[in-house]
């Protein structure tokens, strides 16, 4: 995977608006004003054949005519003239962006000019942007190179938008909330620069302190989430990932496929990726505010200053189910604040400074919870007849810049807060309107630093050519012979070649069933790919308690299905059922699904996830944190099941997925396992081509 | 329960400030400023002794001084002067409002001064609001009756709060947030005046249209329940409920009672009770601007209009698991739609209405979509360079004036749609900043209107005094003998009367062991309050095959517990196991507790809980409804239980709660319950004092 160099794209020496004008409502002439008129400092040419000039400026006839170096051609025209414009130009010019529509979002014929034009980018080396899109803007450039209005003020917040409109939207926020950024990007239809480029690119550009994309799809799971974790590990990754209600694009018939959701893994993938993924537009500003003005929190452990009773509850509710936590205050500490403030003030946390507080408490509050290195303190503050919003609002600015003490001003009210509220804003500060808001996303902002630290190791998975050639060949012999699925014998040889043991079990004839040995009781199965829904067809037989009932058994099953393979298992005991399966994910392949079976499969649907590649001691601690920990860590004294040895059979079935890719539907339901040593046994494999 | 009469302090004709000042920096002297001088037409009197005039006007030296009517006195005066200024005024001022704290907040004095003056109070038929209280405003009145700055806009949101500060805050968010009250009351002690004195009031109140609520408790539940199910068939009660960390007050020793929340009984009481439950400061502010502004809606079924596809998407990512939908767009609007939009325009629900729409495409679709009685509609738009943005929310206005659409702008942006948004919200309209606050506050709305359309019957338990005799003779026997908890036997008998059966059972004694004629297996325990962890101490022998292995346990048993009772019971097979429970909640009495039992009970904490009184029918919905639903509506094709037989057994033990009070603890765990007709039985009951 090549690193795609960007530089240019984003930030051109010299460009080229091809379809310039300056005739009103034409797309090309907003590009014109913006770029030339918003402080813009490079060259500009324009391209159109149907003038001379354009305002005061020559109007070229094609792009190819630019003598002098062009970093960036912008085409603005009709679809049909893009491939031909760039391919005339492309020995030149190497980056585009290609603002026209018409493209693959139009249907097959759009598609095909596209995928036209993704061919010719890969030959002749272009990095192009779009097509479909709005451009992009470069505040620190003062480049506006697309067709929405204004320059925003130059900052640390580089926004990618799949949706050009919220781009609109976000740009004229900008200056009411506070938000600069280093870049807008609008990517369009993601023909060749996605959201896996972008972060690559961003994670290397020195203004951008955050990643903030809105996103309707992934083009590339796999590329995603070896970019995406690496640069986490550098600065934060914040998605508004939309479409959770859409329809699950493959359908997958296996059972457990049926059961995932994928925007369920598209989180399982972001926490993999150490992503942060907020909810909606409001969560989406607020992190993307904080962590452009803080630094990350290296504590849980934070502290509540509040003049107002009434706050302080509700931050101490918003702590509930958090990740960060309101520290307890040290006897030591508590002298100090008792000393400090009235009798009536409560030095618990949330320290409750009362509603004639003034600067000193704050202030003295401040330097005590400092003292006892309480980092992360929130500053509540109602605006009571009595209090100077302004001078408390200079107290947390002075104590603010004095050190690292991320101080988070959560100032409640209107008009006798709002001119506080902005000096704290326009000093880097970020005020939040209610005590949850400003907890929410801080704990996100945490979690974030949390994957940053525990420093995730990059894992792969162990393949063996032997063991693939072993499953494939078994594999490849069903096929061979016209099967749609393996036999459960079949089955149950190829995941032994992946950790994964079988019941006992047994191909049942007229010839061996005098001496199967197997043990009672014994279940009979017809095993043929034919008949899928054995237990509705009477192919199931359970409870077989001696030779006799086998051999009737046997006698009737062999009558109804006639030709068929017969086998014999072991009707094991069990602790618990586990389902197992693999489900292909449009976006992210083949992702291993495992819940809880039995009887509460549907009712409690507790489903996780695995994205490979991971190695054993990741999926051991993801299945701690998993649905169905409780089997590991135990209830009510139980003894637990070993996780080790099923976290081997997670990772068997990572390898096999990997291995055997021509495997459509994977599904082990039920496997048994045990909290008593015995091994976990499989008792139906399907393996489905 | 009399209705209190509290129009005379709410809307005084006069009023007498108690601790008037005109000193700077005293409580007095903001309520002499904010009174006087803010539009008040009554009359005002002074009163303090320290002075003869404060500025032009006379100061009394006593309350009862004033020979002319005082509708309403206003106290702020140290706490120890409260008791006698009342007192001695009783006969002729019947309202007070006492500002002053130093009561039951302060500790066990304070206490004692807030139950003298409660019990004044009731002998001499006062209103007091308050102590330790803000304070009161009635915008209609120009009256700010309180010591908070400013005049709030008068409008139709009553706001009451248990934090004189949140109330501050939200007086100075009005005018930003347009805001415009009927009036906002700070609460403070609650010691004679409540939340449900308040709703009683508000409810009748003509001016205000929604009653929002800032509560950290709730003083009296039944009253609560009785009040809020009634005033919210007439106007939307909005509570803001802080508290959800809070320790539950009381230990309950029992099995349920450590699974319940006291939070959750909270919301169920408030689901019961019709009452919205926001969870955040930023939904409590959303959902009273709708309310105050919008009829509520009667259809679930929205529309959604945007010139953005991303802001659709988020809508349509809204949605999820809401009680309201994206309605169906019919073949004939569609047709209708694409007749007026460009071919590339989406007419399925979100309307795309692409990026260059005008008001043209708003006005024909809105005008469609209100042909196809399609009366909810949310109006998406992004400021995009050809967007003409006061027009649109020209169109917007004109149609929501029109005639009964539900309108709802979601103008995301900032400069370029201020002033829009300014002139939406100055007709009443309300704009969201995003769709999916948008769309979560409008449910919110709409699932009151389901309450209110429902029409709840109001439920009252048929209690029965024989069978309360009858249970209580058991009862009391007990009690007399000195136990601390009903054995087996007697339990078992006690629940028959409430319609709850226990599996065959018998004592066991040396005499009667031979012609039990309980059938086999069986299970011998000991039955005795002194041993409640019967298992851990070889109390407890399942599986009981035949009547030798009977007589041996019973030996062995009778050995180790000399002297103790020891039952007999048919060990009975099961379809599920659950698990009933009394729990006595601090708030709201004694509140029925059920559950999933067996293994899974502290893995799945499938808990429900309700509060009596309920009727049969009621409480079969709600089981219906309940996390362990699928009992009763049936997983993979399985037959149910009976839902009906469960909701009789859950009235009987609500009727067992209201007829013996002295239940300290009661648990049935567990229940079995079958899907083959036979009967529910209780396994184990445990009744304690």
């Amino acid at each position: 995977m090549k690193k795609q160099n960007l530089e240019k794209l984003f930030a051109p020496k010299s460009i080229a608006i091809v379809g310039a004008s300056n005739k009103k409502g034409k797309i090309g002439t907003v590009l014109v004003n913006n770029i030339t008129k918003l402080g813009y400092k490079g060259k500009v040419y324009f391209v159109n054949p149907t003038y001379k000039v354009i305002g005061l400026k020559k109007s070229y006839s094609a792009l190819e005519e630019i003598t002098s170096q062009v970093d960036l051609a912008i085409l603005a025209i009709p679809a049909k003239f893009v491939f031909q414009t760039i391919e005339k130009a492309s020995d030149s010019v190497k980056n585009f962006v290609v603002i026209s529509a018409g493209f693959s979002e139009t249907g097959a014929e759009g598609k095909a000019l596209e995928d036209k034009l993704k061919k010719l980018a890969q030959v002749k080396g272009l990095n192009i942007l779009g097509p479909n899109c709005l451009g992009f803007v470069a505040p620190a450039l003062k480049l506006n190179a697309s067709f929405a209005g204004g320059m925003p003020e130059a900052g640390k917040i580089a926004f990618v938008s799949q949706s050009g409109a919220l781009a609109v939207a976000l740009m004229d926020k900008a200056r009411s909330e506070n938000l600069a950024f280093s870049e807008i990007i609008s990517i369009g239809n993601k023909m060749q620069i996605s959201e896996s480029e972008l972060i690559e690119y961003l994670g290397d550009d020195k203004q951008t302190k955050v990643i903030g994309m809105y996103l309707e799809g992934i083009k590339d799971g796999e590329k995603f989430l070896k970019i995406a974790s690496k640069v986490s590990l550098k600065k934060p990754i914040v998605i508004l990932k939309a479409g959770k209600t859409a329809k699950t694009q493959l359908a997958i018939a296996s059972h457990t496929g049926a059961l995932a959701g994928s925007d369920e893994i598209t989180s399982v993938a972001f926490e993999k990726a150490g992503v942060i993924r907020v909810d909606n537009l409001d969560e989406f500003l607020n992190v993307l505010k904080l962590a452009s003005s803080y630094e990350a929190p290296t504590s849980s452990l934070c502290a509540v200053l509040t003049n107002a009773g009434g706050a302080g509850v509700l931050a101490t509710d918003a702590f509930k189910d958090k990740n960060i936590t309101l520290a307890e205050i040290s006897p030591a500490s508590k002298k100090k604040l008792r000393a400090i403030l009235p009798a009536e003030a409560s030095v618990e946390n949330p320290i409750d400074l009362l509603g004639d507080a003034q600067q000193d408490r704050y202030l003295g509050a401040l330097e005590i919870l400092q003292q006892a290195k309480i980092e992360n303190i929130f500053c509540l503050l109602t605006p009571q007849n009595q209090t100077n919003v302004a001078e408390i609002a200079q107290v947390i600015l002075e104590k603010a810049q004095a050190r690292k003490l991320n101080l988070i001003p959560v100032f409640i009210g209107g008009e006798k807060v709002a001119s506080s509220i902005a000096k704290l804003t326009k000093n880097n500060l970020v005020n939040f309107a209610t005590p949850e808001a400003a907890i929410n996303t801080f704990e996100k902002y945490y979690n974030w630093q949390l994957f940053k630290t525990a420093k995730p190791e990059v894992s792969t998975l162990k393949l063996s050519a032997t063991r693939k050639d072993q499953a494939q060949t078994i594999i490849k012999k069903a096929l061979a012979e016209g099967s749609k699925a393996l036999s459960f014998a079949d089955g149950a040889r190829v995941m032994e070649l992946y950790g994964v043991k079988a019941v006992a079990h047994s191909v049942v004839t007229s010839e061996n069933i005098e001496k199967l040995d197997l043990g009672f009781p014994l279940v009979l199965k017809v095993d043929s790919d034919k008949i899928l829904h054995k237990t509705e067809q009477g192919g199931l037989r359970l409870g077989i308690k001696n030779q006799e009932e086998l051999k009737k058994a046997f006698a009737e099953m062999n009558e109804v299905f006639k030709g068929e393979k017969i086998i014999a298992q072991f009707q094991a005991g069990k602790f618990a059922e586990i389902i197992l399966g693999i489900k292909k994910d449009p976006i992210f392949g083949p992702v291993i699904v495992y819940g809880l079976g039995g009887i509460y499969t549907e009712i409690f649907k507790l489903v996780n996830f695995l994205l490979a590649p991971m190695s054993l001691a990741e999926i051991e601690t993801q299945l701690l944190k998993s649905k169905i920990n409780f089997l590991f860590k135990g209830a009510r004294g139980q003894a637990v099941c070993n996780s080790r040895e099923f976290a081997e059979i997670l990772l068997g079935l990572m390898s096999f997925a990997q291995e055997n890719p021509q495997v459509a539907e994977f599904d082990i339901n039920p496997l048994f396992i045990y909290n008593d040593k015995q091994e976990a046994r499989a008792v139906d494999i399907k393996v489905i081509f």
